[in-house]
């Protein structure tokens, strides 16, 4: 009898999560269409609706206008403006924060352009809390925040949001997810993620990846990252650190020195430095507007931009080729940079596809970020999300 | 009412497989261990064990001796001898079949060695349902053959058992499941799968790979497969053909010719025929046992055989070292001929990885397979097992 209860009350919460996770992915749907994607009966969906809306995450409302005989079904909405999040995003040349309401949808932001040279933790933290309590403080006064959750330019441990790793933030083992939370003083904790994971969840969640199980997701920032969804999860490996796409060797034999110390690393090979370099451009000249005015200058036909996006392309080609074989995506997305890149050699990318990948994995889309800049603080809003998709009502 | 019918029944049928697989996989198991693995009470593992052995799908008995107080706790055990599967091997240079017990065990095998050309589907099928139906009428009276499942050397559609492309078979779309089950004349399904894919998941259910979560299989045979556990399960991608690692490009500037169509390909670098030409040795020479006489003749000092085997080393160690950054593996398992070819040039690919892999992820565990040449065997019975352990007692 008691595992019974057990049983129901399991079965209860994991659909009460399956239903608000529906709406806040999927945007307000009808209960009829609630009740067909989860397999239920409608007056099983009325009650889990009750609960949620008495929880003030859902709304019910009856549609003004039906084009159809019949009543219209109860169109169920996720409570956008009274329940949110707050996301931020450390990128090398800007800081953002955002609050994000249930339902995905950016509300309000704050940015910061930084240059990049010294950039230590306590500035970081400084700035971006100061941007989440104004943020905070502009919310309506009955809006509650779910959770805080950050994306970080650079190696993450899972377990704590210690940033592991930053060579371009020239950050080693610093406690940013717990620095941030205390300064803001919210009482939350700070979930943090690496930059391209998020990016290529939030791609998979809301952008160029729904509908495949499979992705794989290049973030260009000074580096170049990645996130691969397997089978609809993110691909973290046995400690969390997978998907370091940007060091596999490509170029072993007199490749580009890579900041990591190897050679012919795909981030040596593609990355931001490795296309300036190819295109001339003094080594003063850094960022995303260096890079748009190699593509610009090569659409106006300059030759030295053209040979560098053409050589970039190629390597990039081989790189994106070599994880298709491994990994059969349904969908290749560049984001970061590599969103101003890839459009300028996409037919480089694509010989080298159809000469190194085996025929079967060839049936694989190639595109751009559709969440473009925010990608990444999209997927940290998801981060700080998670939780209350997980268990909207615990007991 | 009716929802809580269903609900307890779907409990019920997955517990079952849970219990079930737990003997199957672990071996034998009390009572209590079993209770407390589930998370369920002794009455309840009663209740299931009960259905399992009046299915005959397992026996309990207590045992004989204790050496502790207090009753010893009833045990477990799968029915070995009373359930069975037909496994049965497609290698390039041999076919294996075998009937394997619940538990894993493999009863009973044949085995026929063959020269490489002229491997036709008639020849092949016609050869392994002889031994099948052999190794059925040599079961006993009273056993059950609960399925079967085949490994073969070359990609394989996934839903029916098409094999795809096979280059070193020259098979190209060839029906060998249904084939293979029409000869057998059991009434039964042949389930097929692509040797590396099985040998990861023998690998990782009950060899080199238990207890990790990620895990990467490199398969040699003439070419060079590979089988990836991602979180717990094996990657198949959107369209089952993930894995592809033997085709991953490392040496696009002057690399060795696959068999692809492509150069560098880690297969065309590391492979049976790199490693033989490298050696010196007259392309008149192949297979497993040219191999071993290479790393003999390392073993003895001979220059020319030394040299081969750095090299093939370094670029095994090049490609380990990028599939490491990608999947952060807590075990890298080396089966088939790499084999006899990775301890011979551990020190190359470790040096590799110390080189090209970032600090995070260097903990990984290199080793060869321990089910040796049954690698892919027993994977392929753990592909026929696949239906009971997921529903032992269909209604």
């Amino acid at each position: 009898m008691a595992m019974s209860r057990n049983v129901s009350e399991a079965v209860r919460q994991r659909n009460l999560g399956t239903l608000l996770r529906l709406v806040h992915v999927g945007g307000p749907a009808s209960r009829s269409t609630l009740a067909r994607r989860m397999g239920l009966n409608r007056s099983t969906i009325m009650a889990l609706t009750g609960e949620l809306t008495s929880a003030g995450l859902i709304s019910e409302d009856r549609p003004h206008v039906s084009g159809r005989a019949g009543r219209p079904s109860i169109v169920v909405r996720p409570s956008c403006d009274r329940v949110y999040v707050l996301a931020f995003d450390v990128a090398v040349d800007r800081l953002v924060a955002a609050r994000v309401g249930l339902g995905g949808i950016v509300l309000d932001r704050r940015v910061a352009v930084r240059r990049r040279a010294g950039a230590d933790l306590d500035d970081v933290v400084s700035v971006l809390a100061s941007f989440g309590r104004s943020l905070h403080a502009a919310a309506p006064a009955d809006a509650v925040c779910a959770g805080v959750g950050a994306s970080y330019c650079g190696m993450v441990r899972p377990d704590d949001g210690m940033v592991h790793f930053a060579p371009d933030m020239g950050w080693v083992d610093q406690a940013f997810g717990t620095s941030l939370s205390d300064a803001l003083g919210l009482g939350l904790p700070v979930v943090v993620g690496n930059e391209a994971h998020l990016g290529a969840r939030a791609e998979h969640l809301r952008g160029a990846g729904v509908g495949f199980k499979n992705l794989v997701y290049l973030h260009g920032d000074v580096g170049v990252g990645g996130g691969i969804i397997v089978d609809g999860r993110l691909l973290d490996g046995e400690a969390g650190y997978g998907c370091e796409l940007g060091h596999i060797v490509l170029n072993p034999v007199g490749g580009r020195a890579c900041n990591c110390g190897s050679h012919g690393c795909l981030e040596a090979e593609v990355g931001e430095r490795a296309l300036l370099d190819l295109a001339g451009r003094p080594s003063s000249l850094y960022g995303r507007s260096a890079v748009r005015s190699v593509v610009d200058a090569a659409a106006s036909g300059e030759d030295a931009a053209c040979r560098a996006l053409r050589e970039v392309g190629d390597w990039l080609g081989i790189g994106v080729a070599n994880l298709i074989n491994l990994f059969n995506p349904g969908v290749v997305i560049f984001g970061g940079m590599l969103r101003d890149v890839y459009p300028s050699c996409a037919e480089q990318v694509q010989a080298r596809i159809a000469n190194n990948v085996l025929a079967v994995s060839r049936e694989v889309r190639l595109c751009v970020s559709a969440l473009g800049d925010d990608a990444c603080l999209v997927g940290a809003s998801e981060l700080a999300f998670a939780g209350l998709i997980a268990n909207p009502l615990p007991r």
